[in-house]
Parts: C-alpha cells; structure tokens; sequence
C-alpha cells in the first residue's frame, strides 16, 4: 500500500523501513532533511513538505505521524488536516495522551478525515523484533489498512501460541490489535506503559536490596557479596520473573554489574503520569504504579522540600539535629 | 550419583523424576507412602523412614529435604543430623528464611555435616522446564553435588544467550548459581518471590484500570470496553512488558476474561514478608514490594479497622455519614 | 457589612449564623425555602430567588456561593453573572477545583465581575470554633471584604501565639489568609484535605495494627488486648501525634472501641484526588497522600479485579488454588 | 517515693527533675557524672555506680534505666538485675523492642525481679509539659508506682476532656495508661511513633507540593508564590489537620519558610521500622507507614541502586540515555 511517513526519527525511520523492506510504498518527511534522503536509497520516496506527501498521495492517503506527543503533533496534524479531503486517513502513532485523541479525532470527523491512534511499542529493537500496535479507531479504517499494520507488527515468530486461543481474534497473536474507538490505542499503551514502570520498579528494588545486603552494618554471617549478573542470568532460565526485562537487565549487569555509568537520574514519560491519573478517574486502587512514579521523580532531586520538613518538625519536637547529607 | 529425597510433594516428586530420568540413583521417603511407591515405578528406590534413606545411603551421604518452611522442616533436619556422620551433607530445597539457615548451618557445622540451601523456582513447570536453582554453601560441596544441580537445571535451552557473558560463570546460563555461603542461596530466592509480587502487582493494576474503563461514570466517549485476553496477547509479541507472567495472564484471560472462578482472595507466602524485613534491615527504601504485599493483606478481609476509623474520623469533623458497603 | 448567601446546607447556614451573629446583614437564599425561613428567624433576610437575591444588595455586592461543587456551582454562578454588574464579587466558598476557578475567574472578569475563591475549613464545628479560611482573588477585594472574613474565622482564641510571628500577616493568626491570585485558596484548602487524607490513614493503620496485636496467630507472650479508648485518650497529653483528628478519634473509641456502627466504606472527595494530579503535575512524589487515597478506593470495594488477576497468575504458574474470601 | 534513675541525658535528667520538683527522692547515676552533680544541686542524690544506687535504695527498690535502646541498656539492666533482690522494680523508660522486653522480662521474673516497659513520649518539652506514660507489666507493681506515673504525667491540663468517659480508667486522661503485659508499654509507644511518622509525612509531601506551585513550568495562571509561614499558621486555627506537629511547622517556617538550614537527610529510629515488622507479622496493610519509613532511608543517599538498574533498563530498551543528575 500506498502510505505517507511525517516524522523520521529513530522510530519513524524504522518503520519506514519496516514498511519497505514488506513491499509498501513509503512517501517520507522530516524537518530534518537527512533521514529521508538517507530512506531514499532503501527504497523510500522522500518529499520536502508536509504538502508534497499529501501531493504524492493518491486519495485516499493515509499519513502515518510520528513525531514527539504535545504542540509538534498537533500542529502537524492541522496542517495535513487543512490539506486533506474526506476520506483520507490521519495515524497519530506518537504518545499521545487518549483525551487528546478524542477530541483531535472529532475535530477530523467533522471534516470527513479519518483518525487512527496507534500505540506503538518496540523502541530500538522494533526494526528487527517488529512492532507491538495497539489501534484505536473505526473497524472499516483499521480493517483497509490491515497490511500496513500485519507488515509492521511481529507476527507468531517463535513464542508459543497461548492455549484456547483459536477462536479469538488472529490479529494479537501476530502483534497488533484493534482496541477499540479513536483513544482505545493509545489508553492500552498507555496502561503498557504504566505497567512497564512498576515491573521495572519491582526489579529495581529487588536488586537495591541484594546489592546493599553485603554492608558492614549487617551481622557477618547474614552479610552476602551476592553476584548481580550471575543472579540476573539465572533467572532467566526457569524461574517465575522471567521476562525481556530481566534479559536487559542481565545484559546492563553482565557489562557493568555496578551500574557505574548510570548517574541514578530516571526521567518519566506522559504515559506513567496519565495511567494515575485514569486510576484516580475510575477510583481504582494503583498503589505500585503510583510508587513507580514517585521515585522516578525523586532520583532527579538532591533533596526534596518534604525531608526538609520532616527535619525541621524532629528539631521541633525531639531537638533532633540532623546529620549532614553524604 | 546417589542422592536421598525426603517429602515428595508436588515439588518433591518431579526432582526425583527430573534426576532419576537423568540417570541418578534416588533414595526416596514421604510420611504418605503413595508416592513413594509411584516413584518406586520410575526407577527410584522408596524408604520407609528417615532412618532407612540413610542406612541406603553411601558416605559422604547428599539428603535433599524438600518439605514446607518451618517445624517440618526443621525436625527432620535434626532427626536426619542425628543419623548422619561428618562428610555428609543436608540440602535444604524449601523456601526456608535464609536466617534460619544460616542458624542452622552452624548447628551442622559443629557435628561436622554440610548445609546447602537451595532456592528451587520452578513451580508446578518445573519437571519439563527445568529448576532454577540458587545455592548457599562450602564451594567445595557445591562442587562436588555439580551434577546433580546440572540435571535439575534448565540448561541452556533455546534461550537466546546473554552477550557478554562468555568470561562469567557458565552455570548461571544453565540456570543454577552458586549465590555465596549457607543462607545465600535462600536469600537470593526470597528477593526473587519479592519481585515476583511486585510484578504481578503491576499488571494487575494495569488489567484492572483497563477493566474499570468501561465504566458508566465516565464519559461517554472516554469510556472504552477492552478486550482484555486480546490485549494481554498482543504484548507477547514486541512489548516491553513480554514475560512469563504475561504469557500465564494471556492464558488465563483467553479462558475467561472476566476471570470468574477466582475470588480476589489472594495468599502470600514468607518470602514477600522477609523481603521487606531484609529491607528494613538494609534501610533500602521498598516501596513497590512492601506495596505488593500489602495489597495481599488488604484482600483477605472484608474490611480493615483501619477504615472504620476513617468512617470515626469523617463522622466527627464533617458529620459524613458512610454509605453502607455495597 | 451586606452580604449575599447562596446554599443554605449545613456549611452556608452556619455562615450565615456566623455572619449575623457578628452583625451583618445577610439576604439568603437556597432552592429549599426551609433553611431561609429558620434563618429569617435569626436575623437574616430570605429572598425567593437568586434574582432576588441580587435586587436586595447594594452595589457593589457580594455573594457568597456555598453549594457542592460542579454543575451546580458552575450554574448558579453563570446566573448571578448574568445579572450583577461591574465592581460585584462572586465568592465560591465551595470545594471547586482551582482550575475550575481560574477559568471562571478570567470569564468573569471580561464582564469586570470580581471573583474571589475561599476554602472554608470547619465541617460541623465551624459555628461554634469559626471557620479557617483560604482566600483567592485581587487584594483590593480580599481587603475590602476584610470584615466577612474576620467575622468568619475562628481569631487568635485560646492556641498559643507562634513565636516569630511578630512581623508577619496577623490575619494568619485569626485563621484567615490571602493566598494569592483566583485560585490560590482553593488550592490551598485542597492541599490541606490531602494532607488530612494522610493524617487519618497514619491514624487508621496504627490503630488496626494496635487491634490486630490481639489475634491469636501471634505467639502468646507477644499478643496484647490493648484499650484502644484509653490509648487514644493518653496520647492526646504530652505525646507528638496530639491532634484534633485524635481528639475526635479518642471521642469515637470512648463510645465503641470496636466501632461497630462503621461499615468500612470510606467516600473520598475531589480534593484527595486533585492533590496527587497537582503533585504528579509539579513531579513532586506524593507516595502517602496517594496511598491514603488508594485505600479509600479499595474500601468500597469487595475485592478488585486486580486481586483476581494476582490468583490467576499464581494458579498459572503454582497451581495455587486460593481459598475462598471469607 | 523512693527511686532510682540510672542515665541522665535529656530525657532522665528532665524525669528526674520532674520527680523531685513533685517531692520523689531520686537516686541517680551516669556513667559521666556531670549531670548527677547537678540534679544534686536540684535536690536528688548522686551515685557514683550502679552499685551505689542499688544500695542507697530501701527494698522494694525500684530503678528507672533511661538508656538509649540496645546493648547499653541490655548490659546495665543485667549488671542491675544481678545486684537486686526478689520484689525490686526495673523499669526501662527507653525506646527498646517490645520483644526484648517480653525476653527480659521472663529473665528478671525467673529472679523474682519485676520488669517493667515504659513507653515514653515528651521528647525535649516534657519537663514543661508531662510525659505521656505507656506501661506494660504487671498490675500489682504498676499500681504501687502510680505515684512515680502520676507525677510524670502531663494531668488533666486545660486540654478538654473527651465526652464519654466518665466511666473509663481515669489515668488515661491524666496522661498514663496500663497497656497490658510486659511488651505492651513499649508496643504502644511503637505504634505511636509509627502514626507520628505517617503524620510527619502527610504534611510534608503537602508542603511540598504547595512549595512546587511556583514552579515555571507550570501554566502562568496555575502557578502559585504560596506563603508557607502563613498557610501553616492558618491551619492552626479551625481547620482539620490542626495538631502539634502543625504548630511545630508554623513555628519552624516563621523562622524560615524555606528551611535553608536543613539538609534534607532525616534519620529514623527503630520504632517506625517496628511497626513495620508488627504490621507484617499480623498481615494488617500499612501502606502509609510504610511509605513514610522509606522516604527517610532515601533521603540519606545521593541515588539508589535501584535508579541505576531503572536507568540501565531503559537504556536497554529505548536507547534512552538519562540526563546527568543536577
């Protein structure tokens, strides 16, 4: 088929790829001019305007986005929305918050231009892993654009088919999903997302209380220099949290096992804070996803405001002067 | 090599099939003697007390005491101690607190008796998967019982191989590891079940949020009925958060997504608790496992004093009268 | 001085009494003519309508609305809006989210109606021991209306004077503050029931942890039948946790140790909820006032989808059959 | 009464002060006799050795070990316990584990030496104030002691008295309790300081978010230069979170709304990890205890381990490559 490509950074370039290398006919853009001439030579058709890949297109289009969520996504889609003609189709594949899908997929509606959001998940091993999708938007528009989506996502691969699963739909077991209207895609990726941060978080911790259980504060013989790679590595062969997690953190480990290089400073995405947020909407108890962001928030302060008060009652009530922070 | 096997439970039964079928010589009692005599089938020879599985055995005798955690445990160690002789060696496979162990190992060490513990993932996949095992202990009996750990282990399997590795310890790849002196091996089994909680704290909030999403008192157009087994499939496949744990709940979500037959009721077992306790102890902040666990208190009661007091407290400052649950 | 009244519930009632009380001259109003026929009584004056209420005031006027937030807050005010004049005040002394606040501020002031948001502390008490008062708007207003507020907050009474508090704003003393610009006031009284939320829950889980000290699980000589009443009496002198919320705790316990009249279903309101999007907002880690609320949401259910998907994990890869709820 | 008080810091010089001033005779010691020497001036006896005070005092001797918890006390209570007789009185007024004492107390009971726990809250302003007293053992010693309890206890005071317990155990009111068995003492002054932790925190993270507020990033009109002094001020008067901790904040921010003189590091002392340890122990959820413990342990390092395997994690998986920490 026949799709534009706006936005060719890491994950828009492999996707172009991904698009290609499957036989389908990629028209590309980016600011920057260099990745599209760059996909030229695999095979790409790059253009030098978001109005010549609409012009490129043959009705009806359909622009596949990938640009960064917020004002950079917005405004793009308005001006390829100003251009457009019913019909045609807008995929938002970024990380876009699901509200902001409802509303920007009414705002299209109302001109006859169709909305996809695609939660897109696969970072830099997408390329050669494939692309887990997660689609919201109407059924005739996911179901004509199914060999855009079949093309990117992984498919049966090697993982072992799930049990009681021959009469549902065929489409999750190759790597994509059509989750329901425009805003479905992106809540199930955002929720990935929320659930990615607790189990990163569990891991974390864990590991936190093996590396700090060889101190000199504890008793001799409870006292373990434990072996962080080797500990990593095992697991990943018969044990319960066996998981592509676990085999990137055996990989980090078995290159550094003290982490040296890592400064402890862990930034957060939009899709951690949103997942909250939909809890609190639902009344929905969250507590590990919440304790995931939180710390997240306090690795990039030296101290917070709170300790500090926290002291300043201790000094209060006990006459409790704090030692100095190390 | 000869081994004795004493409590052939669930766990017990597939150790001894796993190293009978990989040709060792098993010695084998259980208080319930059925099981025994269906082993006795498979090629092991089954005991009729403690006393006879070490008169079978020739020293330096290996018993491999695989019995719940606490005073069964703990009895037979002592009553298989009496019986034993310097040189010989008592595995314990349980999930023992690994404080106990390292009380224990020295009691042995006294009479001249080796202590192993051995943390044994594996669950009810354990005779097809292989045992993921963490052993504490001498390195020299670690040694010595090599093959036996090697035949319970996974080994190396289809396993995509961790770079980096080839100067590490080959064992860790074939799934056991020798963690460090008596007590390391429950220890590092004991933070594996803590981060096993904090993982399936994850996706169940995650599953959870999503379930709630359908909710009549959202929005109409925010509101969203996911197809819980499809989502859970679909992240098998090029997700971040592809585990095992993952590949269970696609399982159990493509036989019944609402999950019907389970009541909420959810058990924790020691290991969850020490894991906070090691914690503490190491004043290392555990905010997801401690939240994990805590979750499993909260859902074996119908409601906790603590929200009564709540309720109080509401009723004295702002004359809220609580709706009756529901 | 002359004020309007909107809402005549528990809260607005009491205002009014409160303002009458202190001589001044209220014109009241609620859709239920009840409360305004009993106020009458006491000195205020009833009107039949907002509009009546708007034809009794002198300009420039004041009305004080005093209804639960949302729809009908939002309603009432667009109506008074519609028919007061430039130089009129808007008070919204309801529990609005401050957002709502400064949108209504801004559309307010494009007609040159002034708008003033007041969080209003004091639940059933506040008759008696004066409102504590968190204001928001323009300071020529805030002042202007300086003898409302002064009538309504409680005054320096018997609390001992903080020392250093020589140099700063006085009205703090008499528990009134200028906060800042339209919105400030709300989103301090919305801070102050987050961190209400997480005083009771320290409240709640110490006292279940004192009451569950007697279960017979515990070893005997560790196992306390502890007088709930007399603990919550002894700490109220000289211990650091003195409060008024133990202080009401303490009267709770005196009348039932057991607080059988409580179901164990706890309500929560917007602000408990606002305070963590706030938090998740600023990046600012908020893991006890979010855990507060979390256990709010829990407590109204009889058990979460969430605690299903855990046993179905553990049935997966333990066959771990969970006993029924009890 | 006759008494012995053996350590005189902060806490046992202020109890002996408080005993004489109600006309107690104390004998006192400390292993510096500095403050012995000057309680002698304020009419107590000096002892120059634990010896010493044992025989200055007329059997039924009683002495009170104001020691920190841990081995000191450990060491002077059995050093005590072997120069005392059947029928003397050990109390021990520190912040000891309420298992030690229930081990303790079966040592000095296999004497005929009493034991008993005396939970003690009062911190530096107990001199003034009176102690708030939690005392475990048996009925028959600590009724013959009320004299010493009642003149430590705060009394009635000008503190309103709890409608309702006309008929409860009187002692409550006046500032000290019987809690139960030897244990139950020090159990409840545990919990209390559990609660106090979970306090400390909910205010804290309050005033950090309110801090925050005026934070650039935030939205112009969303965003708050909050006066922290006042606010705190406010509170005290009407509001629901009214509580000494609040007056010690008011009074901390008066002086310095910023809080520049601290660090942000904060210690914690055994109770709030106990409590931790009780609350697991009885499967009772403590989220918030929890929570409050662990902030404290993060705000003593620089960064966690647990950042760093977050941080090598998503390197791993999205070739993110956090910012440096600031």
């Amino acid at each position: 088929m026949q799709i534009g490509v706006v936005g060719l950074g890491r994950m828009g370039g492999n996707i172009v790829r991904r698009l290609t290398r499957a036989g389908h006919d990629c028209v590309v853009y980016d600011a920057n001019p260099a990745p599209g001439a760059a996909l030229a030579k695999e095979g790409a058709t790059a253009a030098q305007s978001l109005a010549a890949v609409v012009k490129a297109l043959t009705p009806p289009r359909t622009v596949w986005v990938m640009l960064p969520a917020g004002k950079i996504t917005e405004d793009t889609i308005a001006e390829l929305a100003g251009m457009m003609q019913p019909g045609d189709v807008v995929i938002d594949g970024g990380n876009t918050n699901f509200k902001d899908d409802v509303r920007r997929g009414k705002e299209l509606a109302s001109k006859g231009i169709k909305y996809l959001d695609v939660g897109t998940s696969g970072g830099v091993w997408g390329l050669a892993r494939g692309y887990c999708l997660m689609i919201g938007g109407d059924t005739e528009v996911v179901n004509r654009l199914d060999p855009i989506f079949s093309a990117l996502a992984p498919g049966l691969g090697s993982i072992e088919r799930t049990e009681g699963r021959e009469q549902l739909d065929a489409r999750a077991e190759r790597g994509y999903i059509h989750a329901g209207p425009v805003g479905a895609g992106h809540f199930v990726k955002m929720i990935h997302n929320g659930i990615e941060y607790g189990m990163m978080q569990a891991f974390a911790e864990g590991f936190d209380i093996m590396r700090n259980r060889a101190s000199e504060k504890l008793p001799a013989d409870e006292r373990f220099d434990l072996n962080l790679a080797d500990i990593a590595e095992v697991w990943r062969r018969g044990s319960v949290v066996t998981s592509w997690l676990l085999d990137l953190t055996a990989s980090a480990l078995a290159k550094d096992a003290k982490l040296e290089q890592f400064s402890g400073h862990v930034e957060d995405s939009g899709e951690g804070r949103w997942t909250i947020e939909a809890a609190i909407e639902e009344a929905v108890p969250a507590d590990v996803l919440a304790a995931s962001l939180f710390v997240r928030f306090r690795s990039r302060q030296q101290h917070t405001f709170a300790e500090k008060v926290l002291s300043a009652m201790r000094l209060g009530f006990g006459g409790h002067v704090e030692a100095p922070k190390k």
